[in-house]
């Protein structure tokens, strides 16, 4: 996905939220500001916005010198939602239809998303995901896919809610690959935020050696893009890995909210909507 | 008031809005886009927001070629308030107080604001004021002054609040001398759109010389500035009057609503709160 013009506003407020994750003071954010604002004006206008993002909390980490300013948010929320575990499991295994029930959990926890804004009420997005129609569904695909692939590459996004695609991944009879950040971004996943929530006893987890939000391929380890070359099937979490892959092909099923209007605009579909999108050829993807 | 960090992002949404109401295709959005990102890495950080907002809504004129990015919202914002007049107008003969009321009402119709949304419900916020407590109410002190002063300088905001401004005109006594912008910026009421409103059959209708937003006194005209420093009281509508004025001495009164979480933090009232603040000697204000 192109980076929209309404996503640059986005892009500053989101910096100076992660200088403030850090714990910067006044005059460093508003040295972070200052950095972004070049930043901005400099980037190649065809990156797509997890790229530009990659460069902006580069910038945060460089000026504030915290290496993981999220790493407490990031401990909370995964702690948060081991704790929901058993009544999440126990969602699943009542359900009429466990995979439906599933997906829309992994689609939920999607809600604990710290990039478009601080704050969400956990509980009250499960309850509301588990109801609400889909605004785009290629449920029927997704289903046919799984029928026939050999294993699952599942791209992760953020802490806290690996604990919600485990309740998708332990419904799968296929053996998965969970591959999260080579390194801290925002709350995103990494190999130990992973590990903290157990995902290791569910899947293999891989990282795919870039701290860029998303997946963008040109960043990510040669072992990673092996794997990504190689999987028959993937499933990716969240607004940034549609941001990077959206136009990377019809193995890829993105599951996510669509948590602000230009992703809306792009999915085709309004803000605060559940989708599950199968990938296309149509565009430039994120290599 | 001084600009926080957190109005950078909000001025480069402001700048696109503004585009997009000039009929700004993508190459002039970005044009524009690049530009305030420019202004904003350079301007003086001690400047108020309207300050910063006069730059950039320069820019917006300058890129686009349109002199008047908002005259349609304007004149239909205009004509919406006109329509009310009657229902508004009964709604303060029957009430108890109606001084209380008119003030309220002004308030309300300070939601006709497009410069930190694109879009309100103007009758819904009206019966949400007339109920709503005051977080800030500095009422009893603008009785007082109301009860010693010879007449009044209002500062005018927004096209069709001015009709809401004059319910409260009517109520007072004195006479009242209508302040409004000398061009146009944003949906400010210039004096073409107060006497669309019939501002000039309850006040006389002035100029303050300038398109900055708010009433930035340096770019004011001589006249106007006579005419300010003169003033025994001032009433002082909207966000900006606020930014611009607001360590500017007890003479002034604020009427707003806080429509933006960084002057509710600055006020000391929630966002979405209705505010009757005395102006004080405490800042620096826009001199």
């Amino acid at each position: 996905m192109k980076t929209y013009l309404d996503c640059y506003p986005c892009f500053l407020r989101q910096a100076l939220d992660a200088a403030r994750y850090s714990g910067a003071d006044d005059d460093q954010q508003r040295a972070v500001l200052l950095l972004v604002l070049d930043a901005l004006r400099s980037l190649d206008p065809a990156s797509t916005p997890p790229e530009i993002g990659d460069v902006i909390h580069g910038i945060v980490r460089r000026e504030t010198g915290a290496a993981d300013p999220y790493a407490h948010a990031k401990k909370e929320a995964t702690q948060q939602a081991v704790a929901l575990y058993p009544r999440l499991k126990a969602l699943v295994v009542e359900a009429p239809d466990p995979l439906g029930t599933a997906v829309r959990l992994a689609i939920a926890g999607n809600i604990i998303d710290l990039a478009p804004s601080s704050s969400y009420d956990l509980w009250a997005t499960v309850e509301r995901v588990l109801d609400q129609p889909f605004a785009v569904n290629d449920g029927r695909a997704f289903r046919e896919a799984l029928a026939s692939t050999d294993g699952i590459l599942y791209l992760a996004d953020n802490a806290g809610e690996t604990v919600f695609d485990r309740m998708l991944i332990e419904t799968l009879t296929q053996p998965v690959t969970y591959a999260v950040k080579g390194g801290p971004v925002l709350n995103d996943a990494t190999v130990e935020d992973a590990v903290a929530a157990g995902l290791d006893q569910a899947a293999e987890v891989v990282s795919t050696g870039s701290d860029a939000p998303g997946t963008v391929l040109r960043l990510c380890s040669a072992e990673f893009r092996r794997r990504y070359d190689e999987a028959q099937m993937i499933v990716a979490k969240g607004q940034a890995n549609y941001e990077t892959l959206s136009g990377e092909g019809e193995r890829l099923f993105f599951l996510l909210q669509t948590k602000c209007h230009v992703i809306g605009q792009d999915v085709g579909a309004p803000q605060g909507s559940i989708v599950l999108k199968q990938g296309s050829d149509s565009s430039s993807g994120g290599r």
